[in-house]
């Protein structure tokens, strides 16, 4: 079975960047919205047809909000598969299992795209490729609505992975919404801070609070609809702050508690999936003007040097930039020496 | 006055650096350890000399280390000025307090460079160029202490900035020990985390987490050092993380507690010392391979666009890489345009 028509309800970031993508492909796309000009607009952008008898129904729209449209969708469309999209997903099946449509049918899937600005005018059809696609199907879930499914991401350019349901909410507790909630946290002590004081802000701090900046009422939803998982996770870091407040009059205790955080740090794994692997950092003094980053990643790709990452740090009332360069052991000794060689600034290599 | 002679106690990164930048400058430094190798190898590295009546006396130790060689100090060099490179400032006072050291002759300072790694080997001459050195000096330091202090600060091409050192410590607490409390609390619960779940990490565990790979006995003495102030910090992450577990059945006062966390961050100041920026962000994937990037900064200079900052992301599995340029906003608009226009893979613009 090949995939031909597509119903999806609800005209936000997500839905109208399906929709894009799959009309690229030339799938038949009905794109709906309770809301008329968001439907209006979004179907001006994404080339949407009304239609019949569609294979796949998403429900991309709050997960709260599908009790809404379950029972409608499904009496509409009482031989399709459907699908949700939400970034929780224990929720959604416990919605379905609430409503008249079989469990069988339903698929609970996570894109992992960018999620930071909602909106039909942000959308884009390439906004899954190269990006993993979380499928969690119950144990009831029909054969054909899996494969179905995962016709859909393969045509959007993602790649599937499949997990329990319950272990994904765990998992993402872990690994998106805990730092989320931290860099808010550590944010939340800035509110009261001392214009002087956040001169001395440094890239420790920067990089702590980054995800503080974003949209207060998405991660209100997300975390909400993890809530329990959640719970669970911020207790323990409750537990570990009050090790840490006990520790403060003791170097040592301090010391083990820094460490395990570093032991914690370094499981996460590399580029493309590998083990966790240790950069080489070298750090390079530039002018902070047009062309000095494309003059260093010149002198890169001319001597083979892949460059892993990199940050830009700017010193208070200065016009110079710190750019620090990660690259493996070997790269970062052949670069330090040949940009030596040729006047650059550059400082002794980090490990 | 000007400065000619320089006595280090303390042969690490921050001894070790200032000796070479002196050096370099011609200024005659004699630098000490009280381990006869470090000594040795550090004393090769900088070119020491054993020299008397130095102008400048450097307690380049841990501050804790400082009562156990004030009192020799004094009385080899009485007619020095005494100063301290520590990264909390209101302890040393303490120390010199206690000692037969006048506090007139006594400048607090802490310069804000890499103090990532330890060790001579790892130093460098310009380790402080360009980099902000602040002073705490107490209302009874002599004007000539200050003066060459402030001189010898110069000489190494840091910016001196002056703040009373209470304030100083509490401003650390918040804006440098805070952020690598949290990321160790954060990291702590991977500890414990199923692999599997790991391989969900996207850029904001990485980013959140990043510095908890730094060195535990290094922070162990800076926290301790600093324990007062970082508990008042504490207790307010404590409160303000309570305030998160209650708030977590009620979806608008997680966004509440959200939202003041962006609050807090927008108060970061941008690059020169500014008030806060707000970045466009443009992302692009690109092949993960030697090239690319030096392509797009080509372009970048080409049109004559700024980058301020930039990351880069891998997804696992993937051998594509999703970069994101930091942009002023006309800049994004017109990077977007131009590598459209010639084939590049460029996502839509986010604020």
């Amino acid at each position: 079975m090949s995939l031909e028509r597509v119903r999806i309800v609800g005209a936000g970031l997500i839905g109208t960047s399906i929709a894009l993508g799959l009309s690229a492909k030339g799938v038949a796309v009905d794109l709906i919205d309770s809301d008329e000009r968001t439907q209006n607009l979004a179907r001006d952008i994404a080339q949407s047809t009304s239609l019949s008898t569609p294979q796949i129904v998403i429900f991309a729209l709050p997960t709260e909000a599908m009790p809404l449209v379950i029972n409608r969708e499904y009496a509409l469309n009482p031989q399709s598969t459907f699908m949700d999209v939400g970034s929780v997903k224990t929720e959604p099946i416990v919605h379905i299992k609430n409503s008249e449509l079989p469990l069988t049918r339903f698929v609970p899937t996570h894109p992992m795209a960018g999620r930071e600005i909602g909106g039909a005018r942000s959308a884009r059809g390439d906004l899954f490729v190269t990006r993993s696609w979380i499928l969690t199907p119950t144990a009831e879930c029909a054969t054909e609505s899996l494969e179905l499914v995962g016709e859909l991401i393969d045509t959007l350019g993602a790649s599937a992975i499949t997990l329990d349901a319950a272990e994904h909410d765990r998992a993402v507790a872990t690994t998106s919404h805990l730092p989320q909630i931290t860099a808010s946290l550590t944010a939340m002590s800035l509110e009261s801070a001392k214009e002087a004081w956040l001169e001395l802000a440094g890239q420790g701090l920067r990089d702590t609070t980054r995800i503080a900046a974003s949209d207060p009422a998405l991660w209100a939803q997300i975390i909400y609809s993890n809530r329990n998982e959640i719970s669970n996770v911020l207790y323990g870091v409750r537990n570990n702050l009050e090790q840490m407040l006990l520790a403060l009059n003791d170097p040592s205790a301090i010391e083990a508690l820094i460490a395990a955080g570093g032991r914690g740090r370094a499981r996460i794994p590399g580029k493309h999936g590998g083990s966790a692997r240790e950069y080489t950092f070298l750090p390079i003094v530039i002018d902070d003007k047009p062309g000095q980053l494309a003059a260093i990643f010149n002198e890169c790709a001319t001597i083979g040097v892949n460059v892993e990452d990199l940050s830009i740090e700017h010193s208070p009332g200065q016009l110079n930039a710190l750019i620090t360069l990660a690259l493996s052991e070997s790269d970062a000794m052949n670069l330090s020496t040949h940009l030596s060689s040729i006047g650059w600034n550059v400082h002794p290599v980090r490990k």
